[in-house]
């Protein structure tokens, strides 16, 4: 480790093995190196289980196959992101061992699956059945993360009677992410209801003004209920990360 | 009236008093007299309890009370919306009878104050505190115009079990005016609890991303709930008419 | 009922064959069915005449027919919105009975038409003969919810005589749906010209700084014509169900 | 002049008082100086009448004052934009023959007032009162340049037959600008009445969804009525000016 | 004729052959189609040269044919704006006399071209080749509505000696059309050199942050040139009809 | 309490004392109480250590105060936000037991300080010296709801060893709050550095294209840091809220 | 050359050949010439190597050829921007000398290369993947303008360490290039490490609230690091441009 | 120094002073300070001739002073931008020698003035009076941080003569700095007449469409000249330190 080779070197210095002026010059080039140690500490709890995620989106498909090739060695678990039916099917021709979610367009191969390591329950709420892609790459990723979630979806604003029955899982659930689109009220009426933390995901689902999610976007931002933040327009992705750090134990 | 200036006319040339050229003379300019015939009937209407409405924005306190001197004499009721405090301050020194409504900035002078006309009730509900400025100049823009109207403010969506408390008063209400900033979620809400009309109109109380009243206009344009409609921002006096219209026999 | 079931309950409290303990128990859950039931009594309003709404844009014909197979044996009165004419060919294939009205991207199964029990005729005006298919989805919808309607196409403010030949149409009505793109000054017209509540629906039509009708909506919700009020860009479902909402005894 | 220079150079080199390299180097310099000429030239025409324009918004009174005193020898008009009152006192105080408008914001002083040159009268048409400032800027501006003027003011979409009373002007004038706010749509129907130059003129007169202007600049430029053009926000001044060139013989 | 409709009526009542009572009944319905034949008035100036305009977007081939047929037999000459490759080839089928102009996306039938009728020339200027059909679409409408044209292509400002070799044809010109998309800058370059009216028309060409115009747009209403006056982006159509207009003597 | 009435009611019903109808009545209006009841839980949650909330911004000093006194005899802490300099110093001549935070705007009146109950610290990260106002309001908000607070300010991008010096306070935090104006790429580096939930603020700190922090607040919601959360411009308030949910045990 | 036909002419005129008043009406039209002369000589500046750049976007493949065959026999470098694959093919056949550079989608016809003449190396770092074909663009323009250039790819800011590796290079560039979609944060960083100046290219790579790259673009504009500027969103090839005039000597 | 700092340590160690364990533990928060090392490095290259920039917007004049107190002793040159008149009043009776310059709202204090280290002259040229203020800004700037520098102000595209009269100092320059509002297209032009690197700064001058600079903004990021590069709205302060760095020998 860097660690370890930051002492190796003082060690062959004291040991009379390099000169001062060899240690100041390797020295100099150690600072980077150890903020990448930070981050590669990271990586590795963000990869809790082994796991590594491949951004789909852009890259072609024998890209990917190409990553998963030097990974695949390693026991690791993979999940990639916003990958298309058709590139996922050549995937799968090389990995048959992966699942293909294709609403969520998510692909996951878990030689060794996370175990469940979060706090508690992360909820995913969505308003309408167009939500539902973004709310199961929301899903997806936070399971995929290590952590038990829950959903309920198509329950919207206009029917706030189909929101309350599911009452129990919002007061049970740890971390709770809203998935809305149109006018991104949801977020606002869950925060209320609870005192959990509310990640919202508003979505490009609507027409006219809702300008692919402007509208839903400024709506969660506004929240009059305090304790909801917001992450970008059909992220899903990225409220699971959220969450999924959120939940740490 | 005009159709009585047409029928003297046609008989003048019927009796001969005048000749079909002078008719024709005359006749040519009436179309558009005749359109505005329409429209005095139109505001006729409006003026139901012989209202009139003067805009005060934009307008000095002398103006007003010039407009105010010439309809004074015809025991006509007047509303002087948008007029400020120091400006109200100058018109009640010279008309001591007027009321000035100084949170929704209106001012009325109402000789003989309208009968109640409308179909039914007039519920105005707003969000927060600050929304009552607006919420009020709608309510009592809707009693002006002959309509009996109730309020319920401060009910926002962050805690709904204040909106349930005034389940009845939605339910008894022929017409509902919606006024919320902020992420503008309540018309979406009223709307699904209720199959009345609903008018959103949206504030520009709020900071930051609301910007001055968009992010609850779009909220309240891409309502899931049908059934809603829409004014500009802060435009509580033009919820106020629409509601009246709709509230007609 | 659900009232029903409070008195049960109540009713076997007071005979003593539950305790106290079990009704708390109960009737913590009730609130929300209850909420519920306001919500149900809605949707039983909304459905007069049997009728149901299914939202066509982003469900696979499957889907449509799967619900439709689901409501086909209550003899409902079913309109399915924004589907597609390649959607509406393989409903049609399972429900010959099916009307589909190509031009407002609207499918209609009426086993038992709505009969009309509006106060009055709904009439829906539109700018250009491009915006017909918005002004028909708003026409079919207020027929399709019980009401009598009337059409004036084609009549922009560029030409006002030929709106003025319907000036008759417009007079009669209960409540004016006025569609426009490009400028969208036409409702401010018709709202100048009558006194009747007016629904204005902004269209996507137009080109460059039209932005896809966001000029227009600005201009409708800034129109100086008061009792004007604004849906959705292309809404002309919304329109439809706020138009028949107002047109209610 | 330039040409004068240009002519006693090369007759001096014709001479032989300077050398073939002198009059290149000279001429070196020129084109730009000839350029300049052309804009002289343009300029010229520009003050018909001796006149000369200083743009006041964003200059001392002192800068103006010193600005005029250097041309005042020269017996020309002088116009004034954007001039406050507290600085046109102190103007006034310097040069008592200058006239001020004050809605309009504009100053002028005419020793020897410019000969009405135009083809014809140009109309400046507005909606509302609080256009009126734009409006006159406009009407001042034209006329400054030697235009015979008309105004029809408050003469807005929402009452047509208070417009429609005006034809006989309309009709009788050469170019027409229209002055408008809130929702703008009075050029559309003034283009759509009379085949003449339409110059639509926005202002930021409004609140809410007008976005000082914005809401009237888009109805505009997307104005169904062909022959509208369209100028800045607020922009009398260049209607004024792009009338008076239109309407040149 | 109206007025003669008019004439006859009131002679029929001074004849005694109708009483007053048929004759106000009569009139009343006037004032509408008496606007009507103002604007069918307006439109006969417009079709100067019997010519007639279609807005091909948004029609199909068909419909375009059928409006053509019923226009056919009077010898009227026909435009149509913006139809595509494929749209032309069905109509020029039917009416194989028709041009098609491809660039500009026109279609011309001119059984007896328009005579040449304006005060003088009408000069179209393009910033670069991107902007050329946009151009082509002002120039040939101008000419169809009987003006001379003349064109100058590519001289953007990045080059501004292209633009001066062509200072002739800018002098000469009674009104310029200056075309433009990216920065927008022509127009106010060309508008510092002439006094002549220029309308900018700003091109959805460029990417980024030309926003498909807007940039443009933009600069052209911001344009310190005075005298210029902006249509809607890619309107080459309205253009050219609002030159026609000036140009008229 | 609530279920304490409930149980009241159905003791006195199972007793006999009231009838089935009775207690039919009073539990119609029960459900929305409920609701309320769980809201107030809710409430009870957030208000740890007998905390309340009072939003300063449009309230009179008067308004404040007379809140305060009706909670003052409850020995609850209060927390009044967005309170400015002149309305503070009104309160604290009635409560001089208040601390006033100037430059975060927040007034607290602390009878029994929160007890911090956290799971560990949040650390609230400024990028500029003009962000810590709302740096400040975030921290004080989240001590003042019970949690541990560390703040590093004046660390932003463009001098990133100034952030690298505070590391170990980074690994030790359970939250981050990242507060920037301007170009907001302090969230994305510090996300990045480390796998904690980082909640993003933008400010209203810039000028120019930064359009009171429009720029940030995009910047932020495109971060390429995953579990990075965004709230309001300049929402200090919501941030500390938000975090004190997620720092919940 | 010019400067040789003016004095060519000026002798002919010392000589007697032609009179004044020829030369004053050849000199005339000089001026415009002279500017274009100074472009000339710019352009030739521009072309430094002999290399000329053709506009691929927009123009077809047989245009290009067009173009390029004018040039061929002249042995200048050509580089076509923006040409997409399938145009990009048809060339080769014509011209097989040429080499396409199909991520940056740009085609090279080097008959001899341009000379390294500039003072130092530009650099190019872009941040994700994505990003490359923009870098790629500038990359390539900045070399065939004669620079040495390096590239440093996919060193995004929410893994610094990765940046931090080059650091050498950032060193040792006399000019930065920085590619970024996104939240656009890496020029800031970069700009804080370097006392270079700093070219930002915001691209268009990310999706919801990324705006197309208008996230990036704002971000840019408002980099707290002084001495970035920005060029357009995906303008790979003005920020090579921009950095070759930069890097002469 | 830093480096220093780390011989010593490995000396230290090398000589037995010290353990491994100790070096490492020392080591490990070194990385981070070597960074800051760079940033030290990287501002003493920016404070050539010993100078530091003082951001005055949001700062009292008191925190002012005491920040240049901290200075004073140590002969540093001094430059705070953005400060008011008020607030340079009060640091004049402190610091007696400072120099302020008002329209550009900078003060400067120089005990040693800066050498003149750039490779040419850096021209700032501004389209219209009311630009002066950031010109200035930019020139002041730039001469503070070594460079010589010329301006040349009122030189806007609609009288292109006066631009050209400058073309000597535009060929003579080695940066060109150039500020303009409204429409913003003054960059283009001069990119387009030299091939210098062009620098362009947006002014938020303007009023309606010009959007406080946007319109400006956009117009010099679409510019069609290659080469230019852009600012923020009205930073002059950045412009002047881009030019300064680009002036680099």
């Amino acid at each position: 480790m860097n660690e370890e080779n930051i002492r190796r070197l003082l060690e062959r210095l004291s040991l009379g093995d390099i000169s001062v002026d060899d240690a100041v010059t390797t020295l100099r080039y150690l600072p980077y190196e150890d903020i990448g140690f930070a981050c590669i500490d990271h990586h590795r709890n963000l990869r809790r289980g082994h796991s590594e995620v491949i951004f789909g989106e852009g890259k072609e498909a024998d890209d990917i196959i190409a990553i998963m090739n030097r990974m695949a060695g390693k026991q690791e678990n993979i999940m990639i992101t916003r990958i298309s039916p058709d590139k996922a099917e050549k995937v799968l021709k090389v990995f048959p061992d992966c699942i293909y979610h294709k609403r969520a367009g998510l692909m996951i191969l878990e030689p060794c699956p996370a175990r469940i390591s979060g706090r508690g329950t992360i909820l995913v709420i969505c308003a309408g059945t167009s939500d539902i892609p973004v709310a199961e790459e929301a899903a997806i990723t936070a399971r995929f993360m290590g952590n038990e979630i829950e959903t309920v979806y198509d329950v919207g604003v206009s029917g706030l009677h189909r929101l309350m029955a599911h009452r129990d899982k919002m007061i049970k659930a740890s971390i709770i992410i809203v998935v809305a689109g149109m006018e991104g009220a949801l977020p606002s009426v869950v925060g209320g209801l609870v005192d959990k933390p509310v990640i919202a995901v508003p979505t490009s689902v609507g027409y006219g003004a809702s300008f692919k999610g402007i509208s839903a976007l400024l709506a969660m931002l506004n929240s009059c209920a305090s304790g909801v933040t917001v992450v970008n327009i059909d992220n899903g992705f990225g409220a699971g990360c959220a969450a999924s750090l959120m939940n740490r134990k």
